[in-house]
């Protein structure tokens, strides 16, 4: 009587650069106020609208069992908007409603993955990818994205760890921890790739109404890779329903098929009542999603003006979700150095890079996730503690 | 690129016994009228007053990302529940919340079984019982119940088969299909066949508030067992909110622990705001429970007399849960067969006790989920065209 391999071996061990966000945790359990820069969820919640829809949706009866695969209403307005975005023409037959993106990602690698097949996904990564790997008892193997290339993963990089055999690839675009939005150019080499080593392509696009500079382009669209494409997106953050757990798979119809049986076996579908305020969220006009995005794309512009004015602090592109990723190596210290540092002096909490992977070692991930005044204080004490170390290092 | 073994052969193959269910679903959706005696939901929803508090939760703004393991308020609150059931003591580190019962068995297979374990359940069993088992990669084996024994199972046929090695053993009580509660003979043999191969028991007890006769045991109460045992619960039968997706497993801190880390890389955790509603659920006091339950207790009772007049049709002991088991083997007919005829002749639809497994051939299965009146005429006409069906038969 033991346990499953997979499930005893599913956070991999190792420290993962998690103690600074656990000691913040702790320091503010235990009073002690602490500006946290770590979480990726919006400081507001769920517009009293959607609440409005959902209750009514409940009131009005829709409290039973919903069909597994999502309610007609909702896979069809899905299905719209990835169509309008991609323009692959997509039915409701191409989705499937899930209870959250991170459900969505475990489906899509359960579907896509035999039991020791390898997966690939890209360094910094979203801290639940590979343990979603090993939970389908396939091996998680990361391909890292380099700092001198602004966090675009290089083509060539993915071919040769492809090369020697996978099941699939986990992209996120835009991009969770970096802020970095994939390029046209990124994108088609992943697609070659792809096609070239006969891969899944799970794309992960729950960040795709954050986008402020370039453009959100789903691989989806790319030629021939409809087919071969698994999206995987969410309510929770374009619409504040962190909550909710409401998400969705776009793919082709056999794999949809497929994907609803195991749903069956899962999930059981998702609540009724969530799917109809879903359905009302996406169908109230882009007005909501801009107002969810809209304090995101604000302290970007705000961080970016303070960030011109230092020479220490190097910003990576900060082209879409909702963080900032920001090089620290002028200061000689490790991304979990100076977050610890920062957290003890200054009782700022910030991810460092280093929790997200090796490939953004010497960074941190700050995410924008409080009042504007708070943010931009904290921006600027983290600037100048970071100055501080740098010019003492230099005069030393 | 090619989907999963696991995915491509999740239901197994195989008729099932289904047509009939679906044949009725299209007559419906064509416009006849058709009495559906299938369907394991409620004819009622969920009470206004938790969909109130659900309401108030959200609205007052528990809309944010919920802690993994479900809040603290409600695993306390199932904590006390299962321990005044069972007396065994019980926290909140013994409780991981889930959306929903189905959610939970397929969690709790993946923590207990590799790829290519063989994993034990009972036939007849819930439809979703073998996909389940093969979702985590391992090889669902059915332990027959057999109608001569009232289909409780007997421990010696359970130990037969785990004699050869098996991870688990998924049990059901109160039963579907079968309304059968296991005695406590039948669930101290399990416990000891458990015990001397040592398995996993996941024990399904989500139709814990439905027993008619005899008494609701969980094996997690019997010695020694608490440290083998998980327990699958669920708000579904027992509040008559199916579609709200909240249930929950109980087992060992440390099994709980690791399912946890499941959790955070499966589903994320279950809304907030349903939740408060399942915690305000079950701190209403048994009135709720007892309102849910009562509509299934009277036409049980009203089933029972209707069939003491008669002999064709035999009643399975209906101790528990929303359902009775028919043995309708007087008529000659498979369970499919009269099911079939019953729908072609009365647009009354009924689930073949084949649709179950093998163990339950020869019977079928009636929801008693309609208006009492309705279900009792369905009822009547169903034992009508019985007795033709075996008269005609004993003139031949
Ligand atoms: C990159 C990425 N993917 C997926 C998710 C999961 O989102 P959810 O399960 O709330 O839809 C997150 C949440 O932080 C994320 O950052
Ligand atoms: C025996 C049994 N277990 C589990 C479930 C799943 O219930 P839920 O996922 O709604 O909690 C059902 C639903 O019909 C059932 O009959």
């Amino acid at each position: 009587m033991q346990l499953s391999h997979r499930i005893t071996h599913l956070t991999g061990g190792g420290s993962d650069g998690w103690e600074v966000f656990y000691r913040a945790r702790q320091m503010k359990a235990d009073g002690i106020p602490v500006t946290e820069l770590t979480i990726g969820e919006h400081d507001i919640g769920t517009d009293p609208s959607i609440l409005a829809a959902m209750n009514a949706a409940a009131v009005g009866g829709h409290t039973g069992y919903a069909m597994v695969p999502g309610i007609d209403t909702l896979r069809d307005t899905v299905a719209a908007r990835v169509q309008a975005q991609s323009g692959v023409p997509t039915t409701r037959h191409n989705v499937l409603i899930t209870p959250g993106g991170q459900s969505a990602l475990f489906a899509a690698h359960n579907a896509t993955c035999n039991a020791g097949d390898t997966a690939l996904f890209i360094d910094p990564y979203y801290a639940t990818y590979p343990g979603t790997i090993r939970g389908v008892g396939a091996v998680p193997v990361a391909v890292q994205a380099h700092a001198d290339n602004a966090f675009q993963p290089r083509a060539a990089d993915i071919a040769g760890v492809a090369s020697k055999g996978a099941a699939s690839l986990l992209v996120n675009s835009p991009n969770n921890p970096t802020g970095v939005v994939y390029s046209r150019e990124t994108l088609e080499g992943i697609a070659e790739v792809c096609k070239t080593y006969d891969l899944w392509l799970i794309s992960d696009e729950v960040y795709d109404t954050q986008v402020w500079e370039g453009e959100h382009i789903s691989p989806r669209a790319l030629p021939d890779m409809a087919e071969r494409t698994l999206v995987v997106g969410s309510m929770s953050k374009s619409h504040a329903m962190t909550g909710s757990r409401c998400g969705w798979i776009v793919g082709p119809e056999e794999v949809i098929e497929h994907l609803i049986n195991l749903a069956t076996h899962t999930t059981y579908g998702v609540p009724g009542f969530i799917q109809d305020a879903a359905d009302f969220a996406l169908n109230a006009g882009d007005e909501l999603e801009k107002e969810v995005a809209a304090p995101f794309e604000r302290r970007r512009a705000l961080a970016r003006d303070l960030l011109a004015n230092q020479n220490t602090v190097g910003l990576v592109p900060a082209q879409g979700a909702m963080y900032l990723m920001l090089d620290m190596r002028a200061t000689g210290l490790s991304g979990e150095e100076f977050a610890n540092m920062l957290l003890d002096t200054h009782k700022i909490a910030v991810m460092p890079g280093e929790s997200f992977g090796q490939a953004a070692h010497g960074h941190i991930r700050v995410a924008m996730t409080i009042p504007d005044d708070q943010f931009l204080a904290a921006l600027k004490t983290l600037c100048d503690m970071a100055a501080e170390i740098s010019n003492k290092r230099a005069a030393e």
